[in-house]
């Protein structure tokens, strides 16, 4: 796939230098590196896909001096790359050339109260550490992703992130409210509003989130809160095919409302490599089945007796023969144990070969279809492939990866990635899906996005790029082709 | 108020008889009005701030036409306003010499999905229509504003409309999947997109949602609907101040959850002017009150006991002091009663003289202090004044609205309002907020703006503009300054 990497840029090393001094003479020498050992962790994301190159990683503790740096790269006519916890998945944070800049120093959570449900937090801080601010004051900061430790709140914002809680809450697009971003001439705007309603002008905000760093740094902002759920049920179901999960999942918004926070689908091959590959796992149901699902309740209502609710639900599935068995978590840690299974299944991937994955989205309604016609076309490419179609169901996101036939050379099988895009994404796109449901388009997509992106949409963001980073400064060579 | 209307821009009457023959020989000549008395209910808003002006009113009949007319439009070098049911309180529907394309004929549902959730609408659907389809699916579209009778979605989107229900269900933008959008050349973009989550590039939709028209005409939405409520419970409350109400707000908040939809307060006079004016209004409880809280809670669960939830939560709030009396809606002819008073307040005001209005937003917590303050210092400014501060106090969002003192001259009373302005918005600029909630900036609060707005959030609004518009020829001399 690194054959997709663009052409590294090439700094004049004399004007380089003298940028870094005068970086180094604003923010310390010691925040401006060049050593290759320290280099190495930020040049390579976790998939290995992509190698890059800058001439040095640069730590501001602050806005203030993440625009002094900017301001100064764009006089020299450096780019600038931002880069958060290095755990994107399509390449948005690697550099080709261009200086690195590290938001990790700007960590504070700078404001959070509990009545407006709102929460002030640098670019730098970690999603678990806005989760355990919020949660330490009674809150709800509810994104959740695999990478929540890691992460964080910049590059959460800047890929617009997902995760299991959509269903119910909203992308990070709808969990904040405001931001203050680092433009690509340096100017900082301060959009840091913890307002509910604000029809004053364009939605800047909303540009920005998604944006992937192309258009500049976000380097705080302020995210909603919501009152703590004080209550939850978790169930796992093993049902027979994805149609009647769509039925199951209709049947259950239908009785249970807002309360249904999560509905997760995986395969039977999905949970028996869990089991097989990732220790302490245990199997939730007496028997196999084709495929499960994990279902979330929660409510803010105090002796809310969700179980109950879920098992009434359930039993009326049963008899329509939508569910083969279920389990009930009566803990909060059966809970975790259940939602344990679903987490580890991407780990569990890594065991088994050679993985190709696609992250889309369909019509919620288009998710059983989606799923059979993939398959059949998938299989027919390759006997013995073997599908692993998973994932966030309530939302239309499946991640549809496709592990490798069984003793097939892994690179041999990785070298067939693009035929098997081609296959999944205009199967995708015939349903008004979207190749890219949670992850963006870093590198990885940006050649394949004009296949299937309406050209208009396409003139337009080009438009918007011009205008906002007329020199093509910022995170150059991602989302858009140059 | 009507200084503020911006020169009328003088068109060749030539080139634009050429115009209007090619455009009416595309869609018909019946559908281009020039006569005066056609014209005039088109060229005046509700509150009769503005007389505009305009060669023509165009009625297209699809999103085609629509591009026709507006790619006509730009070859002449002619700019266009769009209208939808005139509805808008800033002015942003008015003409001053431009084309008037009015979207009323696009009034299809083009389809509505109860799986998928979604209703694919044209922009001169009439939001009442859209409520309808909704509910005749078993579904609930949940924006709830006064005009909902005869303003329509393209507007709605437009100006990114609020109004009752944004506690649970956001504003507009948020209850907006995908749009299709003519653009000031005539381009269509198809950004029809029905997907909860799609993260291939910048987020058009929310740029063009809130943009009032001056990035390009919205012809069709796919919006969000949520399964019905089936247990509502409505409930009047009188009060001592607002800082109860926020303790009220706290509490109800906590113990229903999801369930509080809606928390709007009003005043004594409020209530007053209500019952005074408005044929068939009850008082709703014994006595008067100083301040009143509705509160609606509301359950997609059957059999969910909401009135018990509120008798029990009210209980708690009578012995903490919050509240001195409670009536909950056993009916819903009751719980609509309810509602009218609130409803019917605008309307009340206009018995009673000038009204000067503020449409503003602070964060919630704030609520109870720009109450008090902004009465202080308008009381200070002209003794007899009465307030009448009222709204949706659960997302920020205070009408605060001033009407004259008994036997003032209305039109000298209304000459005062920028001072007025001045008071209220500086007051709330000092509290993070907002000078136009969920009304918009039109011409009346365009040259507001700049002394309230960040200067750089306006420096990107203006090169988004350029970028999109650059002959400037889409409603102007709204928004924007030129």
């Amino acid at each position: 796939m690194s054959s997709h990497a663009p052409q590294p840029i090439l700094l004049d090393a004399v004007r380089l230098s003298g940028l870094l001094d005068r970086i180094a003479a604003r923010i310390g020498a010691a925040h401006v590196r060049t050593d290759a050992h320290d280099l190495a962790p930020h040049l390579v994301e976790g998939r290995g896909l992509y190698q890059g190159t800058t001439p040095a990683l640069v730590e501001p503790a602050n806005t203030e001096e993440v625009a002094f740096v900017v301001a100064a790269c764009a006089e020299a006519g450096v780019p600038v790359v931002p880069q958060g916890g290095n755990t994107g998945l399509v390449g948005g944070q690697v550099p080709f050339g261009a200086l690195l800049l590290s938001l990790r120093r700007l960590n504070r959570v700078r404001d959070l109260d509990p009545v407006d449900l709102t929460v002030v937090a640098e670019a730098g801080c970690t999603l678990h550490q806005v989760q355990q601010a919020a949660e330490g004051a009674g809150c709800l900061f509810p994104l959740s992703i695999g990478s929540e430790g890691s992460c964080q709140i910049g590059g959460n914002l800047s890929t617009n992130a997902g995760g299991t809680a959509v269903l119910r809450y909203g992308n990070m697009r709808e969990l904040c409210f405001g931001l203050e971003v680092v433009l690509p001439d340096g100017r900082i705007w301060n959009g840091l509003s913890r307002l509910r309603k604000d029809n004053t002008g364009y939605a800047l905000k909303d540009l920005f989130i998604g944006a992937e760093g192309t258009l500049g740094i976000i380097t705080a902002a302020v995210l909603r809160l919501f009152p703590a759920p004080r209550a939850r049920a978790t169930s796992m179901l093993g049902i027979p095919d994805p149609e009647t999960a769509l039925s199951l999942f209709r049947r259950l918004r239908n009785a249970a409302g807002d309360s249904l926070t999560g509905f997760e689908i995986m395969p039977d091959f999905g949970m028996e490599i869990v089991l097989k590959h990732m220790p302490g796992s245990v199997r939730p149901l007496a028997e196999r089945h084709p495929w499960y699902v994990l279902a979330e309740l929660t409510s803010t209502r105090p002796n809310d007796d969700l179980s109950q609710l879920a098992l009434d639900t359930f039993e009326a599935a049963f008899e329509a023969g939508e569910i083969e068995d279920a389990v009930v978590g009566s803990s909060e840690a059966q809970c975790d144990a259940l939602w344990k299974l679903r987490e580890d299944l991407s780990d569990a991937q890594k065991f088994e070969g050679g993985s190709i994955k696609h992250d889309i989205s369909v019509p919620v309604s288009k998710v059983p279809y989606f799923i059979a016609e993939a398959t059949r076309l998938c299989e027919a490419h390759m006997p013995g492939l073997r599908v692993c179609a998973f994932g966030h169901m309530g939302d239309g996101n499946i991640h549809y990866n496709l592990s490798q036939p069984e003793g097939m050379d892994k690179a041999a099988y990785l070298a067939t990635w693009e035929e098997f895009n081609r296959i999944v994404h205009d199967l995708v796109a015939s349903l008004g899906g979207s190749i890219s449901a949670e992850h963006g388009i870093g590198i990885l997509k940006r050649e394949e996005l004009p296949m299937y992106k309406d050209k208009v949409a396409l003139e337009l963001m080009a438009a918007i790029k011009r205008a906002v980073d007329p020199r093509g400064l910022a995170n150059p060579g991602k989302v858009l082709l140059d």
